[in-house]
Formats: C-alpha cells, sequence, structure tokens
C-alpha cells in the first residue's frame, strides 16, 4: 500500500476510469479518489455501486484540490473538458489523460493547461467491449502496458509519479513520442478495429446468407470479430477522427497485401499462400511467450453447454 | 451411451479426427474406433497417448470392416486419399469427411464411391488454433453445430445415422446444400480467416512499428487477429484454393465497405462511423445469446499476472 497521489480527480466514469478506481484501491494509491461524469445517470451508478469515494455534479468541483486529475473521456470532447476544468486545478498538480490517440490530445488539451500546472498524457493499453461505469474491475492494467507521452518541458517529477501510479495500478510502464506512439496504435489497435467493424458489417449486410446464419455458425471464426467490433461506438467514432493519417496508413498497406493474397487465390498460388500463413503463427507464439495473450486454445473460453441459453 | 456404429475409421489424426475419438468415447458411440495418418510420427504419436483403439499403418488396414469412413485430411488431400481407400470399403459402408469447403470435396470424392457405399458429406463448425493428434479434446463440438451436406440421392438412412453420431458428440446438426455451405463458410469463416492473415502479416512487415512493439502493445486488439492466424496452414491454403469464387466475392464485398469506411474518416463524416459501429454491436449480442461466445469480457481470458513469463 503505497500512496502517490493524495486527491486524485478521474473525469468521465467508463471502463477506464471505474477500473482505475477499484485498482487504485487494491494498490492504496490515493488518499482519495473524486469522480465526475457528465450524465446524471451515470453519477447515479457511481454512487449506487460505490464507485470513486466521492462524486461531483460538476468537473470544476471533482477537480477543486487534486493533485492528479485524469481525463477519461472520450477523445473528441477532451478539449472542451479541459476548458471546463482549467481555472479550478490546483497550482501544481499534474493533468493526465486516457486516450487512445495522442497528438489530437497534446493539441486540443496542452495549449488549456494553465502556468504552474503539469501536463502527463498517457495511454493504457488495456479496454474489454464492455462500457459504462459498471464495466470497470481491479485487474484491467494488470501485466498490460501503458505509455506516457510527455512533452520536451515535462516537469520529470510529475512524470516519475505518474509512472508509479501506473506501475501500482498493475501496468508496465513504457514512454514514447506522440507521433510514434499514433503510429504503434493504427497498426495494433485502429485498424484492427475498423477492420473487424467492417468484417462484421458485410456480413450484417449480406443478403444470400441471413444474420440467423452468421450468428449461428459464428464459431467458424467470425465471432472473434465481433467481440471488438461490440466496443463503445462514440470512442470509437472520435479515435478514426482523429488519428486519420496513421490509420488511413495502416489501412493502405492492408488493402494491398490483402489484393495480393487475393490474387494468390485466384491464380492458385498455393506456395505463396503457405508461406505467409506459416510466418503469421510466429507472431502469436511472441505474444503468447510476452504474456500478453492465453496460449489456451480459443481464448480459453468456457465450454458453453446445450443447457445455457 | 449410445452406440451408433460398430466400428468408426477416422483417416487424418489432427485436432478434429483426435477430438471425434474423444468425444465418441465419452458417449459411448462406437464399438472401435481405427485411426490412420500419413505421418509416422502422427501415427506414434496416436500409439503414445490411446488416440483411437487401433492405429493401422496403412489406409486400407484402417477402413477395412468400418461402417463409417471419415476422411479428416486437408481439403486438398481428400481425393488422393479417397482413391487409396476405395478398393478396400465394406459394402453399406458409409464415407464422410470434416472438410470446411464441400463443393470440391464432393467433386473430388464422390465419382470414386463405390457402388453400394453412401457418401454423406459434412462439417463440424468447430476447432481451436491448435493442430496436430495432441490437440483434440472431447468437448470441442459441444453445442457448436455440423452442418450435413448430403446430395439429392443420399441414402435416408445413411444420413440419420450420421446425425445421431454428430449430436451425440455433442454438436447441433442442420442440412444443406453445398453451394449454400460454401458461401456461408466464405462469410463465416473463410473470409475472417484471410483477413486476420492479412492484418498479421502487414504487422509483422511494416518497417516503422517493430515486431516487439507489435507484441508488446497486443491487447489493444491486435492479439484476437492473431488466434486465428496462427490456425494450420495447410489446411488454410487449401481451403482458399478450393473455394475461390465465394471466398474471393466476400472479399470484394468487404473491400467496398472497408473502402466506405475509410472515405468517411477522410471525410470526417463521424454520424457514418457512429452508426455503422452501433449496428455491429447487436450481432455480437445474437451470438451471445445464442450460446456461441461467451459474455466474459474479453472472451474471460484469465488475468495474466506479472509473475508468469
Amino acid at each position: 500500500m503505497t500512496k502517490v497521489y493524495d486527491r486524485i480527480a478521474l473525469i468521465g466514469l467508463g471502463l477506464i476510469a471505474s477500473s482505475m478506481f477499484w485498482a487504485a484501491r487494491r494498490g492504496g494509491l490515493a488518499g482519495e479518489v473524486v469522480g465526475y461524469a457528465r450524465s446524471e445517470e451515470t453519477r447515479d451508478t457511481a454512487r449506487e455501486i460505490g464507485l470513486c469515494d466521492r462524486i461531483e455534479d460538476t468537473a470544476a468541483e471533482a477537480v477543486r484540490g487534486a493533485d492528479l486529475v485524469v481525463l477519461c473521456v472520450p477523445v473528441g470532447a477532451m478539449g472542451a473538458v479541459m476548458a471546463e476544468i482549467a481555472p479550478h486545478l490546483a497550482s501544481g498538480s499534474t493533468v493526465s489523460d486516457v486516450g487512445s490517440v495522442k497528438h489530437h490530445v497534446i493539441d486540443a488539451v496542452g495549449p488549456q493547461i494553465p502556468e504552474g500546472v503539469h501536463f502527463v498524457p498517457a495511454h493504457p493499453l488495456a479496454g474489454t467491449e464492455h462500457s459504462g461505469p459498471r464495466s470497470g474491475f481491479a485487474e484491467l492494467f494488470d501485466n498490460r502496458w501503458c505509455l506516457l507521452v510527455p512533452g520536451e518541458d515535462s516537469d520529470p517529477d510529475a512524470v516519475a509519479r505518474l509512472r508509479a501510479l501506473w506501475e501500482g495500478l498493475g501496468s508496465n510502464v513504457d514512454v514514447m513520442d506522440a507521433e510514434h506512439h499514433d503510429l504503434v496504435l493504427a497498426v495494433t489497435s485502429h485498424a484492427p478495429h475498423l477492420i473487424a467493424y467492417t468484417m462484421v458489417g458485410v456480413a450484417d449486410d449480406l443478403r444470400r446468407v441471413t444474420d440467423s446464419e452468421v450468428i449461428k455458425y459464428s464459431a467458424a471464426g467470425f465471432r472473434d470479430f465481433t467481440r471488438i467490433a461490440a466496443s463503445d461506438p462514440t470512442m470509437w467514432r472520435d479515435v478514426f477522427l482523429t488519428n486519420k493519417e496513421a490509420t488511413l496508413e495502416i489501412l493502405g498497406r492492408f488493402t494491398e497485401e490483402l489484393f495480393a493474397l487475393q490474387r494468390a487465390i485466384r491464380t492458385g498460388d498455393g506456395d505463396h499462400l503457405h508461406d505467409y500463413f506459416t510466418r503469421t503463427r510466429a507472431i502469436r507464439r511472441g505474444i503468447i511467450e510476452a504474456g500478453q495473450d492465453t496460449d489456451a486454445p480459443n481464448f480459453g473460453r468456457g465450454t458453453v453447454t446445450k443447457d445455457q441459453p
């Protein structure tokens, strides 16, 4: 139990913020955690389930006296939230965020940071397909990576303290610059999500194969795509709109490669296909060895018995 | 414990055949199960782990006296295997298969079926990313679907008996024609696999993002693709080469849709993206309600602790 901050304010109470609260409580990392969400329903839910030590009805009230303020709203809402809280931030405090895109957040939030307040953008690479205040759990960040993206003039102590928090929440921590972050995430997250959304949309849209067939026979591979294609629509809309260039670059590479494989299928080039499919196996092994996924068949999904619905 | 066949011969001893054996034993569905694999190493492994009641060194010997012979080899090898066993099949016996493509298998195997032998093609929609004789387990088919694709002149009793076997192995059974099967599978399995292989290949191939970054940060979404992209390369090469038309048709639809979403990103059409992402959520709910996937976050993957490798 090592306290890192006296008071943490979480602005926005979805999956990430709620998991931060439960993990901070598990680790005794904060004297107090104060929460705020724009929706009254979310605030009511948070109070009902004991999410945060205290829930305030305005963002201004929530950040008052906090030594760390974490923006946990969709990327497109960061700038407006920052405008709301800026006049109320304590001198010497740190503002951070958990947005999936960093360049845009830095552009939207950075210029609004008051004199005497630190700004250390961050992005925990963790999540599930569920969202909202009830979806959080203390183990979400365990052995996942959190990327810190400080500016060149960031205060080293403020960065070190935020690193200590994320390590206390269970994460491994790396530091990188915003441009590289946005490219890496385009590869490991943004392009895969768009592709999954597309595949699920196509299946839903075909007139020659019914939705009920797609659903019944999904265990043949399709169902794996539906998990990430069930992620929060607002969050993902904002990600794509604010990381346009890197996402479109990776999607361009993807399409190029897909066309090459389609040509191999059309021309019957079995060797090309076999070589390609052998190479992709190695990446999976690397991920399992790095502790970033399970080796259990089918992700270790429990067997679904006939008695279940 | 209801015996359906006196002697089942499994030709090819990978994931599906080995799971069929364990599930048949669990259900007491066969008097005896005889196995054969082309590779001596596989036959040795099978004998070592007690896979099948008896392992024979030739396919001819394995099928002798069997009332059901199931071809469990890659789709591209079905025709050659059938040529090998045809002269040794018992009169009145049934030949079936487990291939992921049906038109091609029917074309390759059908004409070689001797007079007095039944042919009932089948395809269990179940699997994992693992392969080989050690990868099977009795629960693989539980509450999954098995599609039977009998010809118009198939013997109804032979079809009913095969259905009883698959139900005994744990499956739900549907009957459809070969053309529709190949289209449905192109949507639910073949196109998703090719897309996953492509995405993993692209990530591996980028020079500006390292493999180690792709692996470390894979929990942001990418890792979901690596599971099916770790599937058996030979099996999948054959699937694409033998279900060309349907796969290419679905990939064409996929590309069209992907381009529309890319355009929405480029032009900043957030409403289009938000509507699309909202619609795809519904499919996920349908799959969970149909018992074809778990509702646990992240497929219920166990939390990976820092102590694990």
